[in-house]
């Protein structure tokens, strides 16, 4: 591991409490991760950007910015990527996914606030992770109620563009939409300096949709019935991508893609036949919260699919590369993202029928809605995805989790006993 | 009272259980309301409407509805009542503030949801409240997390529209509320069979802008040195508010201004000389929730303000009645409701501006923020409050509650040592 402590010292980061997640992250990935047998050859590289998670990639970003590009991070897979890409920005995600991060979260957000909020915030104030430290903007939307009210509080510490989300999904919904993308466009020029034209917003576009048709490769060997990966390496994949540079993920999740479907063929699986197959819904993952994968793929199952924004929902469909004026590509834009179905939503509906398309894409024998606690969109709205399951005559658990590992066992005797009445 | 029992079933109600809420209701009212001494005289019409509040005015209700009027049920201050009344319909608010309620709400919706939702969910699921059957149409809004997710779940049993809140104050968020309120207004027409014109319009304008005055008045009184009335009466007044005639709301808020008015001029007040001036802020008190208020004054104080949906974030601010054009009458309503300033905006600075404001003009010694459980929106925003307060040197409770009773006694301890401490 190379040494980085000169640079997390400059970006002014807590080096002691720093230290102390430093310790605990390896041997977690190690007891994860490492303990797999059979992993495809290609996850070399997610596991390498793990082992240096706080070094690697932000050593690179500072390297950027010192060649003037600007940092931007987002928390919500509705931020459109295009737009700071087409300024030649750098866009990296800054959810937090680990329980380390919560009690900082804590001092200013109650504590009925859900931990992926509450992590970020602590990540941010409490200066222990460098991406928090490295980006030039934070940029947030108006999605749930934590993150609305949360903006203001790190607004006060950090320099910050607030996209409002339309709540419901009407024609003038999306282009509602497509108006906000226009607004975050011209603050991201004026914040890099560099305009946005039809050109380099269209080769934008078509990076990002080069990265998601990757990442739906990988996701597409997920389908078959011998399973070449797991579930836990597929979302590590996802995971990084939201922190990645969006052309070396889309090469090495194509690589990836490669090896998988190769084992496709052969007939090689990850997990031994019969091997129940799982479809995680609800709330995102943010690295490192690998909690659940790890419980089902530990309790005699296989994830094959989440539809969770660390999941489907980051790459399904494309955005329009037809369009020749910024105004049409905004609006393409904004019908691709607008496409996503949130719990922040209402109606919703949508997202009903992406489950149960799914459920019959990956040939799921049950699924597991997660919701990540005192999220009350997604804890509301698993009410109807459970009742639709079971109309649909798909199993389902309905779990409520944190990022704390004190239900770990709890959780682990309601999965085995799930996986077992699968049987 | 008189009987009403046939009017009940025959708007298919629970009347089992609603009987079980008809026993307890006179009681609470009794001890909380009746044991006060030297009570305005006109606080008699609020004790007739509370001792038969699920008798006379949905008697009246239904009357209306047999003579053609259309009766919409709303769950926000932000939805304007002008436009249902310019259409000849009639404006009933739905909150539910009883505890009798909530556990209904919890059949469907998660435990970790604010009290006002799930006892709104409750009494339409449960059919125990005649309001909630009488609206022949229920207007929701987009504001917090809870809402937007019941809105789905409400929708299944009863006629539902739902207008989008912006989520932030730009100039382009008020236009797009008065391109809400016209849509609002279309739904309204189709829903009453009548046409909103701007003559009829400009009228339901005058009539709210009068009750306004009316509610403020009777609030004006309050900012009295001898307090002519108790915080528990005004705010009685103001949960009826909801519920009542718009018209006979302002006559009587007049006469009980009137009335206050000549009790200053005579030196009566409701409270020994020296008692301390609390002024409440937060979370809506939807009727029967007379908790806080009742403990407060108990406890040695008197409620002079409630920064509230239930107070002045009622009748602050008038509608502009000058405008001719329906286009201009739309956006003069969404400027005036714009300008109220609750938790679900970011940022939300307007509000801490009408704190202080109103902690100056009230005379008061300390604060009283509220929150109902599980409310993200005020929870956080409390964070800001107490900070905006300690700096301008006004003490500060935060204190967060339910509908049920069991923390009545810690939070009279607490509540008596902060208004010990304001000695
Ligand atoms: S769950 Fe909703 S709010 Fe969260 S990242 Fe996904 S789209 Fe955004
Ligand atoms: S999990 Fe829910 S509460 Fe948490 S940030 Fe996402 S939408 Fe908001
Ligand atoms: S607190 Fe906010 S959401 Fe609730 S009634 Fe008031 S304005 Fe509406
Ligand atoms: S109190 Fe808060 S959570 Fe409850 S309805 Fe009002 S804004 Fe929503």
């Amino acid at each position: 591991m190379a040494n980085y402590v000169e640079m997390w010292k400059e970006l002014g980061m807590d080096l002691e409490n720093h230290d102390a997640l430093c310790q605990v992250l390896p041997t977690a990935f190690g007891d994860v991760y490492l303990s797999q047998e059979n992993r495809p050859a290609a996850m070399d590289f997610w596991d390498m950007v793990v082992a240096d998670i706080h070094g690697i990639r932000p050593a690179e970003l500072i390297e950027a910015q010192k060649k003037g590009q600007k940092v931007f991070g987002t928390f919500c897979v509705y931020v459109p990527d295009e737009v700071v890409l087409a300024a030649n920005g750098i866009v990296t995600g800054l959810c937090g996914g680990s329980q380390f991060w919560v009690s900082g979260g804590e001092k200013v957000l109650p504590k009925s606030t859900c931990p992926l909020i509450k992590a970020s915030v602590g990540a941010r104030l409490d200066r222990t992770c460098p991406f928090f430290r490295i980006a030039d903007m934070y940029v947030g939307e108006t999605t749930c109620d934590g993150k609305k009210k949360a903006w203001e509080i790190l607004g006060k510490d950090v320099p910050m563009h607030v996209m409002d989300m339309p709540q419901m999904k009407r024609e003038k919904d999306i282009k509602k939409w497509a108006e906000e993308i226009a607004d975050f466009a011209a603050v991201v020029e004026k914040m890099t300096g560099n305009t946005i034209e039809p050109e380099n917003l269209n080769h934008a576009i078509h990076i990002v949709n080069e990265k998601r048709k990757a990442l739906a490769r990988v996701y597409e060997a997920r389908k078959a019935e011998k399973l070449p990966i797991s579930g836990k390496d597929a979302l590590l994949m996802m995971q990084i991508a939201f922190f990645d540079d969006p052309v070396r993920c889309a090469q090495m999740a194509n690589r990836l893609a490669d090896e998988l479907e190769q084992r496709i063929a052969d007939g090689v699986s990850v997990f031994p036949a019969g091997t129940k197959r799982i479809m995680v819904t609800g709330t995102p993952m943010a690295i490192p919260n690998w909690k659940l994968h790890h419980i089902i793929e530990t309790s005699g199952a296989a994830v094959v699919c989440e539809e969770t924004c660390t999941g489907t929902r980051y790459f399904e469909r494309l955005v329009d590369e037809s369009k020749e004026t910024l105004e049409e590509q905004y609006r393409a834009l904004a019908e691709r993202y607008m496409g996503i179905n949130c719990a922040c939503f209402t109606p919703n509906t949508g997202r009903i029928d992406d489950i149960l398309r799914l459920a019959k894409e990956y040939h799921v024998d049950g699924v597991i809605d997660v919701n990540l606690k005192f999220c009350c969109l997604y804890d509301t709205e698993g009410y109807t995805v459970e009742a639709a399951l079971k109309e649909a005559g798909i199993p389902v658990l309905g779990i409520e989790t944190d990022y704390d590992d004190a239900d770990a066992e709890q959780l682990r005797t309601r999965i085995e006993a799930f996986v077992e009445m699968l049987g």
